[in-house]
């Protein structure tokens, strides 16, 4: 890591307190905000919560200093390479507060990754004479703001980085940021329509429904909805990867499931599909990658079908036409396979069909014919208005980036810990990107990037997580009696608005703040530990310090069954 | 009508009033509620609020008298037949109040037609001795109720029949019902959802969304979602049918539109398809006609295509394979096509994507490269939570239904009327179900039932209307300024939550409330022009009249233009 960041690796974490507050002698209290120059973009995939970053960040930055100048770019990225920028008022604001989508600046790629486009953001930077740069995106943006923060920091450019976690796949998620703006909202509007067909599927007794979600190669959105509407079955990515469960195996589970409550008098129910899932089945996974190597060869995609191995074109004549179709879809910019285009949940209530068909020819499944209904739900939740967790959160991250900058951090990630509790409960804090990066060493299953140099990685639902725990306890009951629950829509008074996702709720993610705690326990052993104390102290202070960083040596070994997380 | 319906029909409008607002002398004071047994089905498709309807009767039945039972029956209509009932009890109510869904009783669907089904119902009401049957449902649900209430009168059945407008596509819709439980909740997921893809396109300008939405045969909900939503465009099959368009016009139609906006430097934008539309389309309807007379004559699937006549045949082969499979699905009990099968909305983006290359390559379209992404919105509205509207509207209906019990009168509809004011203000009433009926001479078009006997026909969208002119008086504003609307989530509580459907509101519909406002008027000239009065007054009465009904005599001939509404 060092080797790629040698300027911006190893740079402490910050925490933002009221001054009043301030119990720690390292604190360094901001007194004075010079005038200051900021440019915000948004980079990639649009996301509920965007525009109230900017809203934050205005704010903060108009509070400090009136004469603090905020500048959007025009376009996304190619807005950001071309120096198209407007300024950011009040009035340009007043229509965007709490609304969704990008509409405000629009968005175009989530790349800035070629030295061409390096190049071009340091060459709009200089021109606007800009003191800060916050690029508000997902996992591959913040990637990139990392290597920008290293490459400005080298060529002496005043500009310092900024990211702020904004993805709808909840796949921005680690140690320091619990969980990303958009997230919470995507998940209440698919939970939403999730539980309207549920009722649906229980009113007419008669259909299946096989739902496709939006999420990218992870499953967070499904695991949120899952907890929420609780359908009947959900295939996840993960669970798929780690099992190595084949098309057939899933096919089989499925028809086991369809078969157990025919024979309890139901022939309807809802089953949930990532639509990363595709990514997570061995041989898709092994298609689909023999399909990216060939494009990467410069194949054209009307020869893609014969250059494939024997084993990987039997499959592939095995899908029907438009899965093949979909599979040979011109990869995404991240090299993964064109997801929201595939059509799993058709491919697999096809499958299901022909093996219930199959077990009822044969006189192992007694009851009526398998009626399924396929649906993907993507693009209606993705502009949907932000829930009030994401406008606060989207906020709260848009002033903390202005404090970064007066800061004069570089390479920093906007950081809320404590989420799950009252927002005056919240802490406001940042990570340094390259903290957050890792290199991979095997690029199977979901939640994998390049290879190779550090990136950040998507991460997977942890399936020895609480959530992940609390959904699966009571499986059966979810599957066969229908334990459907219907969170209803976003609301934005009263009951219910206030509500904040589950995944978050359970989960014991305070890292941060264990950090901030451990770096009290260790000041107060300093404290109680000085030159002049007794020898029985010292002697007992030393013996039991010892016996700490014994374990910690073990725990933190190479060959340690715990992993980066 | 006399002739099908001798003992239901001429029967006059029944009004509601409290007591005390009694001020006409022909109103019966009812003060004697006998005991009474009351049985409730939900007939055909679920619709947001059905369970209101329910609790609606259920409180006023006991509310009269402790000892009135009511029985829902299991499983709809199968469970009518089947004399399946259940008693509803508080207990049996409490987790589906203000809920979505038909899953309290469940539902199959909505055919009471056949002599055997009807001898069915009538041993049903017989054996458990009811001495009312409400019948929850749309147009045809409802055609069946007048068919029930004329047998049973004739039978010398105690039971009375009552209809309540429960249908989602908001067809069922006249003088009398100004709009269905259901449509408003309907109307405004969809139009959440609509939004959201509009707030979607307009930030990464890239796509055009074809946008497909439930409704059946007419274009209600698309009228209603197009004045919340106002997506660039909207393609009306009343509009294709009265002007006869074919495919070639509207793909034309679209790709004019799409180059327009291209010249504009916009390539994105949402296009609305009602699933009717594919029936007003004179060649797909002509096509769709052929294969259901086929089916009738008994043809198989396989051999239907073998069958058409040349021009049928090579509009058949002109579609793609997915749309040829999806044409010949067998038809709806009603014999529409299956309309949320027929995915229209690929078929014209994918025709408009043909028309936008060709005229790239003659050099007409300088653009970028036209992008689509297909949406059907359908199930996913269905089971949603009911809206506040919807909620009170089915809870007041479920009240009247019981009061249209206590008057004894049989073969009525529940009607609520002045929907658009206030609660206070809403004016309780019931219709005879036969005076909404009517015998159509032609069957071309949207919004037709069955030819040859009075049926209930589904009200198409009027083009001459308020709602759609309010639409089309800015068609090139929407079209070219993204003038997108967002009404967000249906909210229960705060700003938002007493929103009513646009096109009620606009609509001037308070034909009952006219209907009395004459009797009103016809009583006043009796008390004042009564024998005593002056020569002077009695010859201007009758000089005034006589002119009225000229006018009248001329507006009601049978040349008129003014139709049956």
């Amino acid at each position: 890591m060092k080797q790629y960041f040698p300027r911006t690796y190893g740079q402490p974490l910050a925490h933002f307190l009221r001054t009043a507050a301030i119990n720690v002698p390292e604190a360094r209290i901001i007194t004075e905000y010079p005038t200051i120059r900021v440019g915000i973009v948004f980079s990639g995939r649009q996301s509920p919560g965007g525009h109230n970053v900017v809203w934050g960040l205005y704010d903060a930055l108009k509070v400090h200093d009136r004469k603090n100048t905020l500048f959007g770019f025009v376009g996304g990225t190619e807005g950001l390479f071309a120096q198209k920028a407007m300024e950011i008022t009040e009035d340009v604001l007043s229509t965007y507060k709490n609304q969704g989508g990008y509409d405000m600046l629009g968005r175009t790629i989530d790349q800035i990754t070629t030295a061409e486009q390096v190049k071009a953001v340091l060459a709009t930077c200089v021109a606007l004479n800009l003191d800060g740069l916050v690029i508000i995106g997902g996992v591959p943006s913040n990637t990139d703001a990392a290597q920008l923060a290293e490459t400005f920091a080298e060529a002496k450019c005043k500009t310092k980085i900024v990211g702020v976690p904004v993805s709808s796949n909840g796949d921005l998620k680690n140690q320091f940021v619990e969980t990303d703006v958009g997230f919470d909202t995507i998940c209440k509007v698919n939970s939403q329509l999730i539980s309207n067909v549920c009722v649906d599927a229980m009113s007419a007794e008669k259909y299946y429904y096989f739902v496709r979600i939006m999420g990218r190669q992870v499953s967070h959105v499904a695991l949120e909805c899952a907890l929420q509407s609780r359908p009947n079955m959900v295939i996840f990515g993960e669970e798929v990867a780690s099992s190595k469960l084949t098309l057939l195996d899933i096919t089989k589970q499925i028809s086991n499931a369809v078969q157990a409550r025919a024979e309890q008098g139901k022939y309807y129910g809802v089953v949930l599909i990532p639509e990363g899932l595709v990514q997570s089945i061995p041989e898709l996974y092994a298609l689909l990658k023999e399909i990216n190597g060939l494009y990467k060869q410069g194949v054209s995609v009307d020869n893609i079908s014969t250059k494939l191995s024997p084993w990987a074109s039997a499959l592939f004549e095995f899908l029907p036409l438009y899965m093949r179709k979909e599979m040979l879809l011109f990869p995404e910019s991240d090299e993964a396979a064109q997801l929201s285009q595939i059509e799993l949940e058709k491919l697999l209530s096809q499958l299901v069909e022909t093996e219930i068909n199959k077990r009822m020819n044969e006189g192992r499944y007694k009851g009526r014919k398998f009626n399924a209904i396929c649906h993907f739900f993507g693009y209606q939740a993705r502009g949907s208005l932000p829930s009030k967790f994401d406008c606060d959160y989207a906020y709260v991250l848009g002033h903390i980036s202005c404090h970064i900058l007066a800061s004069g951090l570089n390479g920093y990630i906007a950081t809320v810990t404590n989420l799950k509790n009252p927002i005056n409960k919240w802490r406001c804090g940042a990570a340094p990107l390259t903290a957050m990066m890792s290199v991979k060493r095997s690029s199977h299953g979901p939640g994998t990037g390049p290879l190779g140099r550090p990136t950040i990685h998507p991460s997977p639902v942890d399936l020895k997580g609480k959530a992940y725990e609390l959904l699966r306890e009571d499986v059966l009951g979810i599957l066969m009696n229908d334990e459907y629950r219907n969170p209803g829509p976003i609301q934005f008074e009263g009951h219910g608005s206030d509500e904040k996702p589950m995944t978050l709720c359970v989960e014991d993610q305070d890292y941060m703040g264990r950090m901030k705690e451990l770096q009290e326990c260790i000041n107060k052993v300093k404290s109680m530990v000085k030159p002049g104390c007794s020898q029985a102290v010292l002697k007992a202070a030393l013996s039991s310090m010892t016996s700490v960083t014994d374990v910690l040596s073990i725990l933190t070994a190479p060959s340690s069954p715990q992993s980066y997380f």
